[in-house]
């Protein structure tokens, strides 16, 4: 494949070609030669999107408890919605949120969800990347979490020669697994070198709470008891001290930011300008539909920059924002992709320039950040394959999932 | 023309049909009857969103400059820039505005620029409705400012009897405008029964020294001159102490809101959430595209209410943020707008509710707030007018604006 004369997102922006091989990028040049090619004269070439932390299936209650706090939101709402979910509820959330995601640019996500193995067949039909974590909660019954890590380790030798498809370890939060859990969870991550993925530090009542209980904030406990190593994926991290930052740093802890969520559920705004600073990798994420409500994740990225510009316009440039949307999405869950470049998986999106809202184009990445919605995405193409082709989906039938996804969500909430 | 079948926001959901008369609503109900029917069976349908606060031909300067506070950013940036727009780039960001803006369902907008003429221009080939404001400045020079109050009732008077446009006063601030001059001004406004557009606690450094200079926080001395009135539309309004409020709400003062345009420039996050609870009418604007940098609703939508939910989970519903959006904006422009309802003028837009964003449909209204992004409003109807139909423009020739206006914004920066 040829991507042939494009603005091409490198270190700069500047007009190249992008040759691919099969799944990868091969050359990034002017004047290449080859077939399929796509004509990208109009367009912006960037890397596709990663959507690092989610609960896909969760697309199924979009819209289904606003205006509550995250407690109140869990116990009341979402919980006793999930005591009653089926495989194939989660089936069409996974497919509905795949079509959104695509739509909107992401390539690639990290999902923690109840039925993994769902998000797996919504994974090998969409043709997107993902790492799918085998949820793991503990909920004070050590034998019954020990059953499902071994459950999970299970599942992860089944994945292990999937070519789009990795795998995590997903223990829920320090709250719902012990410290031996955790460590226990670590240890397996380590030997099989996969990522363990948790939420950590979401609102402040957790952190305090949790402090109470542990005579030390949560970073702190979790540093002393040897579980933060540098494939923690820790999602949220909204109240941090700028001791604990340091903590993160040390140990080359991912922060996962989801400022939609955290703002929906009042949980605040994560100090994401001084974590860069310190050189912490931040990546970007939805976190589920159900608390966002969307899975865009141009939406997230503008809100963040936005966020962090509450008190200095210079906290974050438009080129960090969509870094942070890509190149270090990549890096947190190692995959190499984010970046248009020799070696490169091909995870590409093509925005179109005629748009109105790219127009005029002073600074094309600024235009991306907080004049674009996803609407202006045309063309997705995702580990050497063409995904999306003029905002028609090439994998999966948007229409027959909307319709399912719809009678799911519905038959879900009146069970 | 009658739009048979919809999801109608009237005072709450339901599916009725909208029966409208040349540029009226004449009934909302069941199995009407008539003809030029739209099916909106599969559509939701919303009054039109009113912008009640932008600068429409500094679309131009999208991303011209970001990462600036505003006094910076002014300085030396955009005035530079501005003193060498030409009647004909105003008239190219004007359409390119307009395209923007009816594309992401805005039917009516609340101007203030330069060449407001060319403005009526662009109003009058859009089909959109609009105040627009006659830009002045008194900057010490009294007599200049005289004249330019003449020239703008010579403005005003000329486009008496206009259908789809009225005219506003628009004093820039209390800083670039002595008190005398805004009394003059609210003089004739009250005369002609026009609003007043004022520039009002846009940053808090503006405030301080307002108060400084002064000896009086600006709202205080405001009222205590008589200038303040129920036809004074405030833009931004982001700091202001509750007394404060309270004098806005006592003299009927509408705020104009503009959430990205605050963030961006580092100007805070303005206390909507207590203003509505005060009964403030409080009405939504995107400012210009030059600090914003969109001219899109539903982005601002749903910043405006995850903001106020930074420390409060149900500061505020998605209901409140469409109300704000539609009707508020209707009442602070004083037209007969945003409301579907017999009398009301047809100013109304279709979203297409298989949309993936808009599924499931647990709350319909949650997922126009939150998860929607504009693409998709499908249908677009401005005073009875359909003037976009599956998001084609009937009455702009996009692809010529989108090249003409990136000319304009190119040799403007280049001059």
């Amino acid at each position: 494949m040829l991507i042939k004369n494009g603005w091409v997102l490198t270190t700069r922006l500047e007009k190249k070609d992008v040759a691919v091989d099969g799944t990868t990028i091969t050359e990034v040049g002017t004047s290449l030669s080859g077939s399929d090619v796509i004509d990208a004269s109009n367009h912006l070439v960037l890397p596709g999107l990663v959507n690092t932390h989610t609960h896909l299936a969760m697309t199924l209650l979009r819209g289904y408890a606003d205006d509550v706090p995250l407690t109140e939101w869990l116990r009341d709402y979402i919980w006793p919605r999930e005591m009653n979910l089926t495989p194939e509820d989660c089936y069409y959330g996974n497919l509905l949120g795949s079509v959104e995601m695509i739509k909107s640019g992401t390539t690639c996500f990290h999902d923690m969800y109840f039925y993994p193995d769902q998000a797996v067949k919504a994974v090998k039909e969409s043709g997107m990347r993902a790492v799918i974590s085998y949820p793991l909660a503990e909920f004070g019954n050590p034998e019954r979490a020990g059953h499902m890590l071994q459950a999970g380790l299970q599942f992860m030798d089944t994945l292990r020669t999937e070519s789009r498809i990795d795998t995590s370890f997903g223990p829920h939060s320090p709250s719902t697994c012990s410290p031996e859990y955790l460590l226990k969870v670590q240890d397996h991550a380590q030997k099989l070198s996969k990522l363990v993925h948790i939420h950590l530090h979401e609102s402040k009542d957790w952190v305090e709470n949790f402090s109470k209980a542990h005579e030390k904030p949560p970073i702190e406990f979790l540093e002393s008891s040897g579980f933060l190593k540098n494939n923690v994926c820790a999602a949220h991290v909204v109240h941090a001290t700028d001791k604990e930052l340091d903590i993160l740093k040390t140990h080359g802890v991912k922060v996962l930011h989801c400022p939609s969520s955290n703002l929906k559920l009042a949980n605040g705004i994560a100090p994401v300008a001084s974590m860069i600073k310190k050189g912490i990798c931040v990546a970007l994420g939805t976190d589920g539909a159900a608390s966002n409500n969307t899975l865009d994740l141009f939406a997230e990225m503008r809100l963040m920059t936005l966020l962090q510009k509450l008190n200095d316009p210079s906290a974050m440039t438009s080129r960090a924002a969509v870094k942070i949307a890509t190149e270090n999405g990549g890096t947190a869950l190692k995959w190499k992709i984010g970046r248009i470049e020799e070696g490169f998986l091909a995870d590409i999106i093509l925005i179109d320039l005629r748009n109105p809202c790219m127009t005029p184009r002073h600074d094309v990445l600024s235009n991306v950040v907080y004049a674009a919605n996803s609407s202006a995405v045309d063309t997705v193409i995702i580990d050497g394959e063409v995904i999306m082709e003029n905002r028609v989906l090439k994998t999966l039938h948007e229409e027959d999932i909307v319709e399912k996804a719809r009678e799911h969500a519905y038959d879900l909430v009146n069970r």
